[in-house]
C-alpha cells in the first residue's frame, strides 16, 4: 500500500518494530564480513500481515470513523483505508466509569448492558471463542490498549489470591477494574494477556490465576517515547560514571489518551509507571549515589493540549555532575507521532508473545539448551521488558529498565534458539596478538 | 581536596571515569540481591592518585598559569592548586607550524631548537628515560593530548612501512607530523602510545613499528561529548527499527582547542573523526537502509565562539522515519565543560592501557581463559574503543561505535579475568516456569 | 565592588535594570549621528546606591545568612558582603499560615506576636516611622517581595470599599491576607506600595484607600523571565500576522519561591498571573482569531526541583499557523538566575515610582505638557506595567502586556518631561525625496 | 480554496502578511473599547487576489512542475492547483553562471540566448511592456526572488555612477550581476524594483538611476525567519538592560535555496546580510557595550541538508550577562516552512510599495501632513525595512533593524494618511488622577 504526499510517494512499512525492522548480528561470513539479518528472519515468527484483529471498545464508532477521529494517518492513506474499514465495528465493551476519566463517558455508547462482573466476563469469553471459531485461529492474544485506568486500591480478600479474586468478582465488588475482567476472561480462555497501560491490572490474584492456568501475561505500559529515551540516556550517563542529579520530563499531547490522562487519578497511574524507570540504574552505582540513599530529583508532567493532537511533544532536562564540580545539562525536545510509535510495539508484543508460547528449553549452567527435559517460560514474560515502561517480572526476578540490556536479552535468547552462543562483544578473536 | 561555591562545599572526585566512577554487576548475593562493584575494584588497577605526570608543551607557561588561562577549574580550587603547580613547567616540545593552526604559533615559546626530526626524537627519548629514572617508575604511557593536527598526506615510501618511516624521518621529510615523532620515540622506549586527537598519526609504518616492538597503541580522538551521545542515540534508534534520516550536529566552544579547530585543515581532521560514527550502525540494518547504499544526511559543524570558553555547546537534530510516514524529531542542546569530560577519559585510557599490559590470556572457543599457553593483546588496543571517537582496530578487526557494545566489551573482558562468564542479559534463571 | 571567578574579575553592575542599564534615543547630533543616553541620565532619578533598605521577614535570619541560604551570589562576592550584612536583621513580620504554603511555616521564627490585624498594622506603621526618622529619609516606598499568597476569596462587606475593609480588619476577619495589611499600613503612612507577587492584594477597598489618601500603588508580580519573553514573542507573532495556536510553558526552579509555589493554591495565584499575558494581543487581531471567540491553547506549569536552586529553567513551545496550512514551531529553553533578573526590576519599580511621585503634568490633546494647571498621575501607576506580569491599570484603563509598547510608554513620558516629542519611528525627515 | 488533511479541512489564507493578517489600533469606540482593524482596511490597498503575476526563470519548468519540485504545498492542494498552473511557464531569463552556485547550472534550460548585457536588458524591457499591455495593467512592480548571487566586486568606472553603470553594461563588463540588469530594465520602464535576496544589487550607480528616473527601489533580503526573530529578541534584551555576549545561529534547510547557499560565495552574501542585524542595537547601548568598541560574539551558519527540504530549522543560542555576573542562556529551535514565511512577505512588499507610489505628503515639524505642497517618498523605500533583513535606507538615513520600531514606522505612516496622530503608547488619558 502506498500514498502520495508533497514529499513523494510513501510506502507502508513496519518501522519502529524490532521484529520487523531491526537486525541481529548472526556471525561473520567466510570473507570475515559481519552478517546481520532481520530479527524476524532468525526464527519462524508470525508475519504481522497474517494477524487477524478484533476487539472491544466502549465507543461504537466504526474503525474508519475511529481512524478519522484519531488524526494519525495521512489523509490520502485514510482515503484508501476507509472502504476496507467502514464496516468493521468493535464489540461491546465492559465499561466502568469509576476507573477512567469522567471526560470519557460521552464515548461510551457501545457497552455491555449487564452490570454484573461475572456475566461480563462470560460475554467476553463468548466473544473470544466466537472470534477464534469464525476465523479458525490457532491462538489468540488479548492486549489491553484501552484507556489508562486509575490504580485499584488493593485489599486482601479481593485482590490477593485466585480465590479471593474470583469470589470478589462473583460478589460484584466495586474495586475491580475492567482491565482485570478482560484479563480473567482471556486467561480462562487460555489466551496470553498483555497490558499496554500503566494501571495495576496485574494484581497478585491475577498473576496466580495465570500461573495456575499456564497462561502468559506481560506488561505494563508500552515503552514508546520519552521513557524509552530516558531508559537509554540515564543508562548511558550512569554507566559512564556521570551522575544525573535532576531529571525533569514534560509532555504534552492532544489525543484522547491525553484527555483521559488530564484527570488526576489516571495521570497518577502514568506518573508511577514513568517514575521508576531510573531506579535500578541509580541503585546500581553506589560510587555516584552512595548506598541507595541519594536519588536524583525526578519529575514527570503530562498536559493535555488539544491543538497538537497526536503529535506528542516531550521536553526533558537532565542535569548531571561531572568531575570537580562540573555540570552537564542535556535538554531534549522530542516530537513524535505517539500512535505510530506505539503501533509497532503492539505488533512486537504480540509476535514475541506468540513465539514464547512455542518455546521450550532446558537450562545448563545458565545457558539455554533445547535438548533434554523441556520447560516453558515463566507465566510472567519478562522477556518483553524492552517494550514496557514498567516491566512486570517473575517473582524474585530482576527488574531491568536499561534498554540495551533488555534488547540483549531478546537477541541472545533468539540466538540460543538457533544454538548460537550469546553475543558478549569481547571480540577476542580479533584481539589476539 | 575541597572548595567552596555558592552551592556548598565541593569535593574532588573522578566522576566521568568508567574505571573510578562506574560499577559492574558481579552477581547476586545469597539473598538474591544484585551485587555491583566499582570497576576499579574488580581487579588491581593503577590508582589515579599514584600516577606521576610530566609532559611537553610548545607553550612554556607553568601548569598554574596554564590552569588559569584555561578557565576550567573553579577559582577557589585554582587558589589551592597554584602553590602546588606554579613550579611545574612542561618540557620543550617538537613544534611544526605546518600541522596545527597558524593561530597557535604565538604560544610556541618552548620548542626544541633542532629542526632535525631524528634529533627531535632523540631528545624526546631522553626526556622519557630521564623521567622514568627520576621517579623510579615501573612503566610509562605516552598520550597525545596536544592540538589537533591536520591529516598527513600519505605517500608510499614515507608512511607505508617501518623502514619507509624511519628512513623518511632520517631524511627529515616534511610530511611527517610531530605526533608521529612522539609516537616513534615512545614506541622505541617501549612505552604504550595513545592518541587523543583525531589526526591520522597511526600511519601503517607506525602500526608496524608498534607490532615489531611489541608495544601497545590506541586511539583516536577522545570520545567525550556529542559524539558519545550520538553513538548511543543512533544505536538506540536503529536497533529499535526507527530510521534516522537526517543528523545535524552543531558545536561551539571558545577554548584553545576551538581556536585551533577554527582553521579549515584542523577542523577537517575533527570532521572526519566525527563523521564515521554512525556508519557501522547504518550498515548493520538493511531493513531500514537497504544494502548499504542509502545513508542518512549527516553534517557536523564546529565554531569558535570565545565567549563560551570551555563551556562547550552541542546542538543536534535527529529526524527519523516512523511507521507509515510518521516522523520523529529529536532536538538536543547539551552544555558541558569540555575539559572536565575529557580528563577522566585520559585517566581511563591510561589505567586500562596499563592493565592491558599486564594481561595474558588464552582463547577457548572464543571464550577467554587465563590458563594454558598465554598470549598478550594485539598491539592495537581496540578494547579502548569506548573512549575513542574514531576507534583504531586491529587489522581485520570489527569497528564498533555503539557505546553499549563497547562497554560490554570492557566489562566482559574484566569479568573473564576474574573467571566470570560474560553477561548476556538472558536472566534465564528467573525466566523458568 | 569586584570579585574573582575562573572567567576573570567581575565588577558589580546593574544589568537588567532599564533605568540604569538601558538607553533612550534623545535625537541626532549636529553631524546627524543618533544620540542615545542612559535612561537614568534623562532626568534626575534616585541613584540606587543612595537607597536605604530595611524590611520585614518571618524568617529572622540575618541578611548574611539569608544570602548564603539563597545560593544566588557568587561565593567570593558573598565573602566580601558577609561582614557588611551579618548584623542586618529583618524586622518582625505579620504571619498568617493560611495564606502561604504550609512548607513555609518552619521559617516563621520572627513574627509579630499579636494576632490582631489592626494591632499588626499599627506595629508596621511604627516600623515605617521609626525607619524614616532614623535615617532622616525624604520618602519611603514599600514593596511586597515576600512569598506568593493564595488568592483571597472576595466578599462584599469585607473587600469592596474602604469602609468595609477597615471595618473587617478591625473585626479581625480571616480572609484578609498579610499583604493587604502591609499595604494598608503603607498607604496610611503615605508610602507608595508596590506588589511584586501575583496574589490579589489590590482589592477594591484597597485601591479606594490609595486614591483617598493620594498614594500610589503598582503591581502585580515582577515580570522577569519567561512571561516577559512571552509578552515579546506573542506580540511579535500576532503583529506579523502569524497565528499562535498552542503555547505551552514549563518552568522548574529549586529556590524557596519554588517550594512555596509547589502548594496548589499558591501555584494557582501564579498561574492566573501568567495566563492572561496573551489575552490582549489575541483580542486585538480578529483576522487571526475571529471576534474574540477563539483563543490559543495556553498552559503553564511550575515545578519545584531542588537541585537547580535559583537557576530557573523555562521551557516553552509555541506552535503557530502560517499561510496555507504551514506550521511554525518555536521551542525555547531558557536558563537564568531568577533572582538576578528580579532584583533590578525591584530597583526600577522603586526608582520610577519615586520619580512619578514628583511628576505633575497637564494634558493638551493627549500630549503631555508641563505648564498650566498641574495634576499628578493616577493612584494606580500603570506606567510600571513594563515591570509587571499582571499589570494593574486605572479604572477603565487599557491593559497592555506587549513589552515594547510598555517600554514606549515609559520612554515617551520621560521624553515628555524633557519637552521632547514622543518617538513615532516614522523618520520622515529621511524619507523625503 | 480549501483541501483536506488528517487534521481537517484547511482554508487558504494570508497568514504571515502584515497587510492582510495583522491589525492596527485605530482608537477607542464610544464605550471606551479599543478598535483594531486589519491593516489592509485602513486605506485602499491592492487586494492580493487582484495581482497579476508573471516572471522569468532560468528553469523552464511549468509553474505546476515547479510547485511539485518545491515540496512546499500540501499534496491535496497541489492536485487542485495543477490544472490551473500546468500551462504557466516562466519567461526566458538572464543567466550568468558566474554569479550563482555552480550546482544551479543544470536548471538553466530557459535562458536568453544573447550574451550581450544591453541586449538582455532590452529583452527584459520588452517582456515588461508586453505583460503590461496584455493584461492592461496600471502599474508593475518587479521583485527579485531568484537565487542569491555572490557579491559583485565594486569598481569605480563600473558601479559608481549612472553613467559608469550604463557604459559598463554596454561594454558588456563581466562584473555586473543579472540582478542589476533586471533592475536597470525595471527602472527604465518606471517600475519599482525590490530585491528579496542578500546580494549587493543596489550599487551606487543603480540607486542614482532610480533617483534620476523617480522610481522606487527597496531591499535587501526578505526578513522571514531566524533573523526576524533575532531582531526582536536582541532588541528586547538590550532595551531591558541585559547584555547579549554571544549569539550563535545555526540553520539548515534542504530546498534549492539551501543548495545554492552551500556554495561559499553565495553563502557569504547571506552571511553578510544576516550579520549586521544586531549592530544598531549594540551601538545604541553604551552602558552595556561601552563606546561601540565591544560587540557580542556573533556567528551564523547555514547548511544544506536535503532531507528536511523546505522545512527549515533554525537553532540559536543567546548568552547574556545579568546583574552581578549572572548569565541568561536562551536556546531556540525553530521549525518553519521557509517558503510559506517568505510568500506573504513578497505580497506585503508589493502591496506596500504600490501604496507608496500613490502617497504624497508634506512635513510639518516632523509630522506628516497631506495638505500643502506635496512630495513623494524618497526613491529608497526604507519604509519596507520591516520586511528586509538588511534594509536599504536613504543616503544619511537611519538603519533600524529593531522589528517593533520598523512596524511602528509603517503603522504610524498609515495612520498619518488617515490624519490620525502617531501612536505613542503614553495612554495619558487614562493616567490622570
Ligand atoms: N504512544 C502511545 O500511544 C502509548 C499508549 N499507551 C497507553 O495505551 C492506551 C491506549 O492509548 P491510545 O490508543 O492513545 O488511547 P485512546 O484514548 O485513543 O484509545 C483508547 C480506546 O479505549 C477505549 N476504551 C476505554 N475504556 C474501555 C474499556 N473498558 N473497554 C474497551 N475499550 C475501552 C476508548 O473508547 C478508546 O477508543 C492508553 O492507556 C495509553 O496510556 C502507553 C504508552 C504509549
Ligand atoms: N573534550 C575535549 O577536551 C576533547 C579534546 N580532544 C582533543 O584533545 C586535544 C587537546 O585538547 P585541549 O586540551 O582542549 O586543547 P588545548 O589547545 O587547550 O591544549 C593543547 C596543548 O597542546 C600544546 N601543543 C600544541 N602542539 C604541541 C606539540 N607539537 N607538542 C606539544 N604540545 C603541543 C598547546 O600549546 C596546548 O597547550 C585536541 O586535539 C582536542 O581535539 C578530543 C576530544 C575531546
Ligand atoms: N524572578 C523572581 O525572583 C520573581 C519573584 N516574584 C515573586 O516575588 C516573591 C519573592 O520571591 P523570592 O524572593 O524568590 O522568594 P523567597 O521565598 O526567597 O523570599 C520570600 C521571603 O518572604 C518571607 N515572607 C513570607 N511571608 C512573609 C510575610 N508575611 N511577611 C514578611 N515576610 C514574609 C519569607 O520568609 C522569605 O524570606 C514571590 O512571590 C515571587 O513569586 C515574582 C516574579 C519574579
Ligand atoms: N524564506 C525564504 O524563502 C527566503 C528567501 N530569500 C531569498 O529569496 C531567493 C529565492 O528563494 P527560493 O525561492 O527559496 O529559492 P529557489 O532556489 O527555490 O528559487 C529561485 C529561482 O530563481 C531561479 N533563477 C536563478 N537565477 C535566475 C536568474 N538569473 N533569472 C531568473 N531566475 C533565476 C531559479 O531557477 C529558481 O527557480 C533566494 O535568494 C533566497 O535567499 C530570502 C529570505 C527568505
Amino acid at each position: 500500500m502506498h500514498w502520495e504526499t508533497k514529499d513523494g510517494t510513501v510506502n507502508a512499512n513496519y518501522f519502529g518494530s524490532i521484529t520487523q525492522a531491526s537486525t541481529v548480528l548472526l556471525g561473520t561470513d567466510p570473507s570475515g564480513k559481519d552478517v546481520y539479518i532481520p530479527m524476524k528472519d532468525m526464527i519462524p515468527m508470525v508475519d504481522p500481515n497474517n494477524l487477524v484483529v478484533d476487539g472491544w471498545d466502549i465507543s461504537g464508532a466504526s474503525i474508519a470513523e475511529a481512524m478519522k477521529r484519531a488524526k494519525v494517518l495521512d489523509y490520502n492513506l485514510q482515503t484508501q483505508l476507509i472502504p476496507l474499514m467502514k464496516d468493521m465495528r468493535p464489540r461491546k465493551a465492559i465499561f466502568d466509569s469509576e476507573f477512567i476519566a469522567a471526560n470519557q463517558s460521552q464515548r461510551a455508547d457501545n457497552v455491555i448492558e449487564s452490570h454484573d462482573k461475572w456475566t461480563q466476563i462470560g460475554l467476553i469469553r463468548d466473544d473470544i471463542r466466537e472470534f477464534k471459531c469464525k476465523h479458525n485461529l490457532e491462538t489468540i492474544i488479548v492486549l489491553w490498549t484501552a484507556n489508562t485506568e486509575r490504580f485499584m486500591d488493593l485489599t486482601d480478600g479481593i485482590h490477593d489470591t485466585v480465590d479471593s479474586l474470583i469470589g470478589a468478582i462473583k460478589r460484584n465488588e466495586a474495586e475491580i477494574a475492567p482491565s482485570v475482567l478482560y484479563a480473567v476472561a482471556a486467561i480462562l480462555e487460555k489466551c496470553t494477556f498483555i497490558n499496554g497501560s500503566p494501571q495495576n491490572t496485574f494484581i497478585p490474584g491475577l498473576i496466580d490465576l495465570a500461573e495456575r492456568e499456564g497462561v502468559f501475561i506481560a506488561g505494563d505500559d508500552f515503552k514508546s517515547g520519552q521513557t524509552k529515551f530516558k531508559s537509554v540516556l540515564v543508562d548511558f550517563l550512569v554507566s559512564a560514571g556521570i551522575k544525573p542529579c535532576s531529571i525533569v520530563s514534560y509532555n504534552h499531547l492532544g489525543n484522547n489518551d491525553g484527555l483521559n490522562l488530564s484527570a488526576p487519578k489516571q495521570f497518577r497511574s502514568k506518573e508511577i509507571s514513568k517514575s521508576n524507570v531510573v531506579d535500578d540504574m541509580v541503585a546500581s552505582n553506589q560510587v555516584l549515589y552512595g548506598q541507595g540513599i541519594e536519588k536524583p530529583d525526578h519529575c514527570v508532567v503530562i498536559k493535555y493540549v488539544p491543538y497538537v493532537a497526536d503529535s506528542k511533544r516531550a521536553m526533558d532536562e537532565y542535569v548531571s555532575e561531572l568531575m570537580l564540580g562540573g555540570l552537564n545539562t542535556i535538554v531534549v525536545h522530542n516530537t513524535c507521532q505517539d500512535s505510530l510509535l506505539a503501533s509497532p510495539i503492539i505488533l512486537d508484543l504480540t509476535i514475541l508473545a506468540e513465539l514464547c508460547q512455542r518455546v521450550t528449553f532446558q537450562l545448563h549452567n545458565n545457558c539455554v539448551s533445547t535438548s533434554g527435559k523441556y520447560q516453558s517460560f515463566n507465566s510472567v514474560l519478562s522477556l518483553l521488558s524492552y517494550l514496557c515502561k514498567a516491566p512486570l517480572v517473575e517473582r524474585g526476578g530482576r527488574v531491568v529498565n536499561a534498554l540495551f540490556k533488555q534488547r540483549a536479552s531478546i537477541e541472545n535468547i533468539l540466538r540460543a534458539l538457533l544454538s548460537l552462543p550469546p553475543l558478549n562483544h569481547m571480540d577476542l578473536e580479533y584481539k589476539c596478538s
